[in-house]
């Protein structure tokens, strides 16, 4: 059996975990992140963490390690001008991990991990056309066509968070307006609910919240909350909308939708779908699956990094 | 030397010709797509017109015939729902070009079979990663990425036309509100002028024409006409604004446009520039290129189609 390392680096917290090729994992530890103020200490912990359990397990055959972070750049290896991450404009991950493990390392940001651990062990296992949606503090996503990763010509491809969903919308955290992410996020859908509970007079008990959280925005829709839903109903047609103009450019067999906000299931998917629908071009109509992910919140981050180096050496 | 067929298939016009490995047309024609009720005698006729030119040329390998046709299938060979064709709703035109000449032959949508001419033979020259966008009538596209054309699950991805420019805008033929191009082809830009005719209260050469083409603006433009270069502004404003979305997606290294808008040269190209690097995400700003196609206008069809059979193979 062999085995990789799978690197999950977030801006509080990062995951380093052990997996097997049939995607169990053998070992999994959490870092925090902010616990190492240079790159050259996280890259020495994770070692540490990682020797003595290499040892315990008695492995011996390594592929490599995969790590998805945000901004992280396949082709240079580099994470690039990640805003919450305060290690350098540019660090030159792979390089680091490759000179402390003597392993090949493969970087890619964490929704394109996301869609490789779907395609390996998830809901796209055998699909070569489809689209992975990571629905989180901001949004994600992976674009898979031909079977292959779409990493484009300098590595970014697949920001469907910064399609303009909405023309001079909501200011986004990226300098300009109306970003799919300033709506679809977890963020996004307590910026409506704030919104939707001053233009609305009706009774909501998202009023008695002080800080609404989308877990709140949840629960009420679960009780039947009309404003809740309404908040839903809103979210969902700004997504499908943005994920009929999508199916328009890579016609996709899928779309998969992971995270937070994807874990209200039908309050999100019914809405999402019905718009999606609606605003599709008449040829792609019936034909495109909305599915939620297969692979377990906590799961995914270390099987999609780790299943990097799987599909790394495909092309 | 191998040598393939490529076939052009256009609502009133289509262009035959054969073509060598490096690009040399050696034969060309058209055929009037009218002339023929039946896709058995469009068949029959393009047989009779190539024979005689292929005894006479003396060529002896043909890798086979490559035809590119609205709304064509790649994966089934087939031209399906095309609006402006009336050889039936599914037209098996592979497997009637195949039983006829017996070569193997490939089809797909006319801007994919560009996409692929500039590819082997035009501005796309060694890129792995680039959209070719077609300003003709309607509004085509052509997305490569990882080197390879995106047919989608279904065989009908790339279709940039119809992905929404403007929520709620002009009325498409497709049947929904606001698509590209409606806007950007040359219809759209002029309904463009129509409406910014009405608009605006000064003086220009184009309230003098009965019937206004994209030409007319161009040349009221190059005399200077304010709102001639309104009108190109735009339309360049609508354009740049959709590429900087899909620049999100598939992160290309250039995008190539073509067709009869792309030939008002600096008067398009300047606005579509300036607005989709304004509207572009930090990351990919100053790094997508904007080219005219390289391949002549009246060659391109031929050279397209004849290079689907080279690349055909390829996957």
């Amino acid at each position: 059996m062999q085995y990789s390392i799978g690197i999950d680096i977030g801006g509080t917290n990062s995951v380093i975990g052990i997996v097997d090729k049939l995607g169990n994992i053998m070992f999994e530890s959490k870092l925090a992140t902010t616990n190492f103020p240079r790159i050259e200490e996280f890259v020495e912990a994770s070692y540490q963490l990682l020797l003595p359990q290499i040892l315990k397990l008695g492995i011996h055959e390594f592929k490599g390690i995969g790590i998805g972070a945000p901004n992280g750049n396949y082709y240079q290896g580099t994470i690039e001008f990640a805003p919450n991450l305060n290690w350098g404009e540019i660090i030159p991950l792979a390089k680091l991990f490759k000179e402390k493990f003597n392993l090949e390392t493969t970087v890619t940001n964490d929704a394109n991990a996301a869609a490789i651990g779907e395609m390996m062990y998830g809901a796209a296992k055998g699909m070569n056309d489809f689209i992975m949606v990571t629905l989180g503090t901001g949004v994600g996503s992976g674009f898979v066509a031909n079977g292959k990763m779409i990493y484009g010509h300098d590595g970014f491809a697949g920001e469907l968070g910064h399609v303009i969903a909405v023309r001079d919308g909501r200011l986004c955290g990226c300098g300009r307006k109306g970003c799919l992410e300033t709506y679809t996020s977890a963020t996004g859908i307590v910026r409506t609910a704030h919104e939707f509970l001053q233009l609305k007079t009706i009774e909501s008990p998202l009023r008695n919240i002080e800080k609404i959280t989308s877990k709140d925005i949840y629960e009420a829709a679960v009780i039947g909350d009309e404003v809740a839903l309404a908040i839903f109903d809103f979210t969902g047609k700004i997504l499908g909308q943005s994920l009929a103009d999508v199916i328009a450019i890579t016609s996709p067999e899928a779309i998969i939708l992971f995270g937070g906000l994807a874990q209200a299931g039908k309050f999100i998917f019914e809405p999402t779908h019905k718009y999606m629908e609606e605003n599709l071009l008449k040829i792609y109509q019936g034909k495109v699956k909305l599915l939620s992910s297969e692979l377990k919140e906590s799961d995914a981050a270390i099987l999609g990094a780790a299943s990097l180096i799987w599909k790394s050496d495909k092309g």
